[in-house]
């Protein structure tokens, strides 16, 4: 059994109302397997960097179980670079800068180790990319989640309804959801977007909560009040990498369980906006994120007496 | 017992993407009630109507148990009007219209039979009419519910300010909760709030649900996903009639009632926007009014079996 990321690994520098840091780590990859590894180990990467990615960091990332047998290191290349300024209310963001770098060249080569994939989270990339680690797996794993974004649907619509034709659960926010159906309403965007094939569809609404469609079903997870958001970088990746590393933990793939792993994908996010990057993630025990789901539990409890 | 509501009885002329009403029975306290009826009767009124206001719109009325004693009725006048336009979101509306006719004379005077009120509901008024009628009483109610606008904080902040002292439950969308505290993130806006007097905070945020504030307490309703919004013309309303009902029939104010009050203010919500003006709420029945709250238990409802 193993969960597979593919993703970036890259540097960010980052404004937000709060602060700036010119040059942290950054990268969907990276994001997803600080939060998966606190569920399931081994969690192999897939992914591109430059030989300025630093040392200290896969190392701190391997004691977390990441194996990094499928991450290509490109020497004389440099890392994936973005930058972005936040707006006041957090939920928007201006893209400053994005050098591709070593991604431009991204054709990952799954190793033989790999093959034993069970559960395989599909970050934002190219959907060309995402669509060729499929295809490189003998078996088919239990379950394929894919994040996507915007971008896709502007430059690469074909392709991207390819993608998600191959796998069970799609990750996008309300926008997207809306961009990609063409329907406003969310219920009617989520009947659309099933029978382009992900039989599981979560919306993200950010300080709104997230909404998981099945068939006829839906579920309501809430997002936890916080008193400031420092930083969303990685919110959303952080929340994949709870909710898939919830399920490989468990193996279960029913409706039910995937309930409780957008508790923990939820619970996961609000650790990650609370400091710049991926440092809150870096320094959680295990209590914390038992007593963070816990708040998730009482904040959504209630009990009907009706009179 | 009794519970009380004081707001508009009125006409209102609606444009939605869905369609367009020219003249439909409208007003704030005609909302609440109709909501509020299901759970609780009487339903005490007070309010201000012109002599066009349809008989059979108050013996309909009258047939839930609502008490005309508290409105008066200004035969040679015309009731207050409003109309508006709403954008494709539903969110966001223009006001094209707002006659106030006989509102504008509105200075209630509560019936010596209304001096058994355990229950206030002040909808959104003028702050100094919502004072006159919590001064009228000779013993305070066990509960003081009111509503509000940013169109006060705007022209009537000190007035506003004062009325809010004197209540135990302010209801606002999330603008008006920020607007009213000078703080962007809700949590503090709530802090804030909370220490101008009410012990419980209710912040509405329309498609993305509640949340009720009390101390360092908090509670997130969502909201039912639904297919079309068909017109959100008094849903605020009907959530107050929802939750002040629901309190009043079972006199528990504490906040574990009041989490179960939300859910029966959102189930008679999600009514509400299916159709034009109140109508919806007139024809529902008892078992519609469950299958609706049990919608929203399954809707959050999950377990904990972390691995």
């Amino acid at each position: 059994m193993s969960l597979i990321v593919v993703g970036t690994m890259a540097f960010d520098a980052l404004e937000t109302p709060f602060g700036k840091v010119d040059r942290i780590i950054g990268g969907s990859a990276t994001y997803v397997a600080w939060s998966a590894s606190n569920f399931t180990q081994p969690v192999k990467q897939v992914s591109i960097i430059g030989g300025d990615f630093p040392k200290e960091e896969m190392a701190a990332l391997e004691e977390r179980g990441v194996v990094f047998d499928g991450v290509e290191l490109v020497p004389d290349g440099k890392s994936f670079f973005w930058s972005g300024r936040y707006h006041m209310d957090m939920n928007t963001r201006d893209t400053l800068v994005t050098d591709l770098n070593v991604l431009a060249q991204f054709n990952p080569q799954l190793p033989e180790n790999y093959q034993d994939c069970e559960f395989l989270m599909l970050g934002n990339l190219v959907p060309a990319v995402q669509m060729s680690v499929i295809n490189q797996l003998k078996n088919r794993p239990k379950l394929i989640v894919m994040d996507t974004m915007n971008f896709w649907m502007e430059t690469a619509m074909d392709d991207l309804k390819q993608a998600i034709g191959m796998v069970d659960v799609l990750l996008v926010n309300d926008a997207e959801a809306r961009q990609l159906s063409g329907e406003h309403s969310l219920v009617k965007a989520a009947n659309k977007i099933q029978e382009m094939g992900p039989k599981f569809l979560i919306i993200k609404k950010g300080e709104h909560g997230a909404l998981l469609f099945h068939g006829k079903e839906v579920f309501y997870a809430p997002a936890l009040p916080l008193e400031d958001v420092f930083d969303p970088t990685g919110a959303g990746d952080t929340f994949a990498g709870g909710f898939i590393g919830h399920l490989a933990a468990s193996k279960d793939v029913s409706f039910e369980n995937m309930k409780t792993a957008i508790i923990v994908g939820s619970a996961m996010a609000s650790f990650c906006v609370e400091k710049f990057g991926p440092s809150r993630l870096q320094e959680l025990t295990q209590d914390d994120i038992e007593t963070r789901i816990r708040q998730f539990v009482d904040l959504v409890n209630f009990e009907i007496n009706l009179v």
